[in-house]
């Protein structure tokens, strides 16, 4: 057992114990609308900026509010005066030691934006420097590759839009339905593993989603950079049609998030061109996808047994992407728990 | 000769072209002010995409506006409805025919957005689509890997939020310097095609910036997939210390753009971060830079002979970059004018 499958599979309980507590969620979300909220900027590096990418989804979607990722180095290293009144900052780090992201955080809120802390150290910088603080309680990390606090952050910022949306549905899916999904998923470990024996000699991969799930892709791309040394590229969809799509050649691998929802279609489009240039897909789906050409022997599909609500799925579908992560390097031959060279809190500024 | 060389060199007289006749940026800019801009959203793919980056550090750093990239899917794929009044939206798209694109400028005009075009074709569907449009007049590009055009929506961009913050020094090293330093850079060409015969097995690689050049990063790693169909993987400096740097073995290559500015100190100690992994260098600097340890047989400097104002040298720097995918494609047997299965107009919904 490594630590990182270990906390791999903690993080059903992590998120249930999350759900089961919305006072902080109310709380913030009526203090940030009192601060009188219209534009949304996250500040984050890593795992933590891919889970931003989702925050940034669920604001612009679910809560139909302009979002983005802030520009850490305009406070960090220009240091230039900029006016956020009226602007939600929400600062994410595991650590919330991150030094360039908490500098941003104070930056934002002398520049008048009412300030979120998202960390898994209510006592960190981080935490001190924002209005409020939402942990991500997911117990201490030991892994050098974040998992379960990814799927914290992300289940903090559904709770958090969730409220602000006042949508019960999905509040109650997150207690109920996410936990068994993620443990569910769980379950595709043996496939997984036998998936990433297959594929131990890729040097180069696409990773690609489209939605929501964009941050997935983003997230399972850097976990298989981190612990398996493979390029892994992420994508939207969209912007693969855009140029990178010409790297594949026969036999080029990809990985595509093919959950159920309003992305869908656009992913089977994206399989059918990746399948016409003979790339080599791993797919990963759930319940209820389509599954017509699952027989095709260069489309491998990895089948997540429960669907859940798409603005919910990339709590679930990164559990595959994670244990592609830790099967590829143990197939490969690195130790995923020794990532070279990488420290749990990055410094930088 | 190549169409894609070709375009390169028309870049000096096309930003020229541009800086001569600011009409168009007064009035664009007394429109969006009239509007009550107080945040900033760009939508564009691929190039388009990159060029974006750098409008959303310009925006951010130089104009003190919060900024971010917006979620196109939220209008295409999850229709959903969106609060825009005191957006600034700029959808840039090379043909103006990206749907996805021209789509959620109209959706964002609906939403009480000021919308500006930003294309090489004043008739497009983007450019009926936008309040006001800013034409890139750049001339019809013919290679499918986009450079002159690039080039010109940073520039549209620069002179833009030039105009917005009445930075005179600004819109007049538009005018004088940046022509004549993408002029001096086109120099480096015989230098770069022997960086590419040294490079030309290589099937992957980083690139990386901090800061305006992020863009350049993004861009670079896009003409590197497009027409070398190598591995690119673009970084910030900072995101790349948190994880992807584990991926850097002995002999590893990356290509940093260290250009001189306040980001320079970040690149440096990146540089030293890769060699003690025993990266292999190819670092892009300009005039001024510090370049101590130039000797280093792990460090190949390609310098730029001209300094550029740092918010101007991603123009400049761009360059390099272009010529590097273009003699490395040669180098590897490619025409990087015919990439794979790539067409001028992508379309994406």
């Amino acid at each position: 057992m490594t630590l990182m499958h270990d906390e791999i599979l903690e993080q059903p309980a992590v998120v249930a114990r999350l759900a089961g507590e919305l006072a902080p969620y109310r709380d913030a979300v009526a203090r940030a609308r009192a601060a009188g909220v219209r534009f949304v900027l996250y500040a984050a590096r890593g795992t933590s900026d891919n889970a931003a990418v989702y925050g940034k989804y669920l604001a612009t979607i679910h809560a139909g509010l302009p979002a983005g990722l802030a520009v850490p180095s305009s406070a960090t290293v220009y240091d230039t005066p900029i006016d956020l009144r009226e602007c939600l900052v929400l600062g994410i780090s595991q650590s919330g030691e991150t030094p360039d992201v908490a500098e941003y955080v104070t930056h934002a809120r002398r520049a008048g934006a009412f300030t979120i802390a998202i960390t898994n150290d209510e006592t960190s910088l981080l935490a001190r420097e924002a209005h409020t603080t939402l942990a991500t309680r997911a117990g201490h990390e030991r892994a050098v590759a974040a998992t379960k606090t990814y799927t914290s952050e992300l289940a903090v910022l559904a709770l958090f839009w969730a409220t602000w949306c006042d949508d019960r549905a999905l509040l109650s899916a997150l207690l109920d339905e996410v936990p068994v999904a993620l443990d569910a998923a769980l379950a595709l470990d043996a496939e997984i593993a036998e998936t990433a024996r297959w594929l131990r000699f890729a040097e180069r991969l696409l990773v690609a989603a489209r939605g929501y799930n964009f941050a997935t892709a983003l997230e399972t791309a850097l976990k298989l950079k981190e612990t398996s040394y493979i390029a892994a590229m992420p994508y939207s969809a969209a912007d693969l049609m855009h140029g990178p799509i010409a790297i594949v050649e026969p036999g080029f691998p990809a990985v595509l998030f093919s959950l159920d929802g309003r992305a869908l279609p656009a992913m089977r489009r994206l399989e059918g061109d990746l399948l016409k240039r003979g790339a080599e897909l791993i797919v990963v789906e759930d319940g209820r996808s389509d599954g017509a050409s699952a027989g095709d022997r260069r489309r491998r599909v990895l089948r997540l047994p429960r669907t859940l609500p798409e603005a919910l799925s990339p709590l679930q579908a990164i559990v595959a992407g994670q244990l592609l992560a830790l099967r590829l390097a143990e197939a490969r031959g690195y130790d995923p728990d020794k990532p070279r060279g990488l420290h749990k809190v990055t410094r930088t500024l």
